[in-house]
């Protein structure tokens, strides 16, 4: 067990933007929150996974829909409450904690204001190890576990419990609802116990996202080694290629962002052009037409002196970036995974290849 | 209390046909399935809204979405019980009858099939007195009492238990999640006590319903009368106009029928036209241009010779019908009615005027 307080909190928020892979959200809003939340109640208690009795109900936290609603429609502090009562009556069961689904972007911020306006304590671990933009794609999908009973309620009072057949009828019907409440809703789901929780989840994935918020802040104070190397070494990134940007392209179809960046290559890569292609999040990154990473690996666009991450709605034309590039949770490279998450269930005609092996000649 | 068998079914059904108004559903298949569950159950006690307890509850039940849908992907049987165990646990208290929202077309019969199977009475009454395309669009609405908490079920096994801040917005939520589950949902909405049925409810419409069937099934045995004079005096109906369809444009938009049929006038009315505009149920109909009846009138199409009612769907070039109206509940008459059902509400710029107003110089 840990406290997070406001400092904690600011590193987790600039860790959660690169472990957003270009989505999941800008966590500035949530971090606002956050910050409110715990000057009102005090530090969040954060305990490991292994922490949780095998017994004790765990309740994660989320926000569903688009980020970019949040900063209109603020969940006004009482959903969380809410969710907290919905799910209370379904169990005839207090909850032990509450816990992140996603790790990346604004929804790494979020359970902190439920933890610290519900009084209870955050478990140390999510669902995703980073940010994926549908219900059903998380680990506990992997290891059966169901999205439902799923609680769901909107910042008017509007709320549902919604119990389905599969994760991916939680994900089409929540989605339906989500959009017709205005585009975001907060969401309790994939309620789980200490045991289930144990097997199937990414531990210690608020304390990673921490270390690598922490990463980016002090890159530049590195005694014996440069920004570059400081920051890649922290994150265990793959250095892809260093470029401006050169073109945007970007559509809105069915509520996701789909999109592409063309990056000029600029230093030791001048001369090549590597795209990034998106939806929501950085899916697929290939460097002279050839993939150097692609989805369920984290790709990551990063200013390239500050190392701040770069989330593709705030790509710009000449801006210099590095693209980097994580090795994903290790679930998500099993069968199971690749079908979740993998670039054919985005539509990319291309198989996995672990980052580690399409990078083997580079420097990590 | 009385008892509804086989062939009183039938006759509900005829008469649930009119009350569609041209929508709401071909009672047909719903009937099949009412006769399947008292062939399996016995037939279904029918009690007199007066006969409920105050302070028991009681549950409504309908299909929601396109009626069309049912005959593809019928209710299997076990979502009137899981409907019923939803709402059961959400109010801790068993429920002491079930009860049709909607009386006119399939709606009509859904509720025997609920009934039947869970073994509980019918109450004679609803929330309508017709059919309207709309979940808010109920008395209950006018009283003041909430939709929800609404218990929904798909035929695949995905549910859930909605709460919203007005009926319209059960209404906005309810519909997509509809829509994502193929079309067709069943429902349990609008549950509540003796005390609140017997201040807002449909009284007796079942019975009338009944009476309507058995004015059209009976109407060429008159001793005294003609058919068309039989029906129309025990239907209480304003006959509009008589003529042979000359167009039909459809058209579907947002998960609604719109359309008009234009009629060129035969016997009493040869050199006239008329034309019926509809959204799901017929809305206004106007003779020569001029209005002579409109919603929330019912406005009701029927075969010339048989008095057998045509749905929308069944309007086809060259058949001879006769528009009949009828006089909507007195509760659709009020301001709050007309501003939930009137003309204005559907797209049109016109006024209510009661049909009877409107048609004082006509036999009735």
């Amino acid at each position: 067990m840990r406290e997070i307080g406001q400092k904690e909190l600011d590193d987790i928020a600039l860790g959660a933007a690169l472990l957003g892979s270009g989505g999941g959200g800008d966590p500035y809003i949530g971090k606002l929150m956050a910050h409110g939340a715990i000057k009102d109640c005090g530090p969040v208690k954060m305990l490991s996974a292994d922490e949780v009795p095998d017994d004790a109900l765990v309740l994660p936290i989320a926000m569903m829909g688009a980020p970019t609603v949040l900063s209109e429609k603020a969940a006004n502090g009482s959903e969380y409450r809410q969710l907290y009562d919905m799910a209370r009556q379904y169990y005839g069961k207090d909850f032990f904690a509450v816990m992140p689904m996603e790790a990346g972007g604004v929804n790494s911020m979020l359970p902190f204001v439920a933890a610290a306006r519900l009084g209870l304590p955050l478990i140390d671990a999510d669902g995703m190890g980073r940010a994926f933009p549908e219900l059903q794609m998380v680990t506990f999908t992997i290891g059966g576990v169901s999205a439902t009973p799923l609680a769901l309620t909107d910042e008017k009072g509007n709320s549902m419990m919604l119990k389905t057949i599969s994760n991916k009828w939680t994900e089409d019907m929540a989605r339906v609802i989500c959009m017709a409440c205005g585009g975001s809703v907060s969401v309790a789901l994939y309620i789980m116990d200490g045991k289930t929780l144990k097997s199937f989840a990414v531990k210690d994935i608020v304390s990673r996202t921490q270390m690598l918020g922490e990463a980016i802040r002090t890159a530049k104070n590195s005694a014996d080694k440069t920004p570059e190397q400081a920051f890649l070494q922290a994150a265990e990134g793959y250095k892809i290629f260093t470029g401006k940007i050169g073109d945007v392209q970007r559509e809105v179809k069915g509520g996701f962002n789909f999109g592409k960046v063309i990056l000029e290559g600029i230093s030791s890569d001048k001369g090549r052009q590597a795209e990034v292609e998106f939806q929501n999040e950085n899916l697929i990154a290939r460097v002279d037409g050839k993939v150097k990473a692609v989805t369920p690996d984290l790709i990551c666009l990063v200013d390239s002196e500050t190392f701040v991450p770069v989330p593709t709605d705030a790509l710009k034309y000449g801006k210099r970036v590095m693209v980097v590039a994580l090795e994903c949770f290790p679930l998500w490279r099993t069968p199971e995974g690749i079908a979740l998450v993998g670039p054919r269930y985005f539509g990319y005609d291309v198989d996995y290849v672990p980052v580690e092996t399409l990078n083997a000649a580079e420097v990590k």
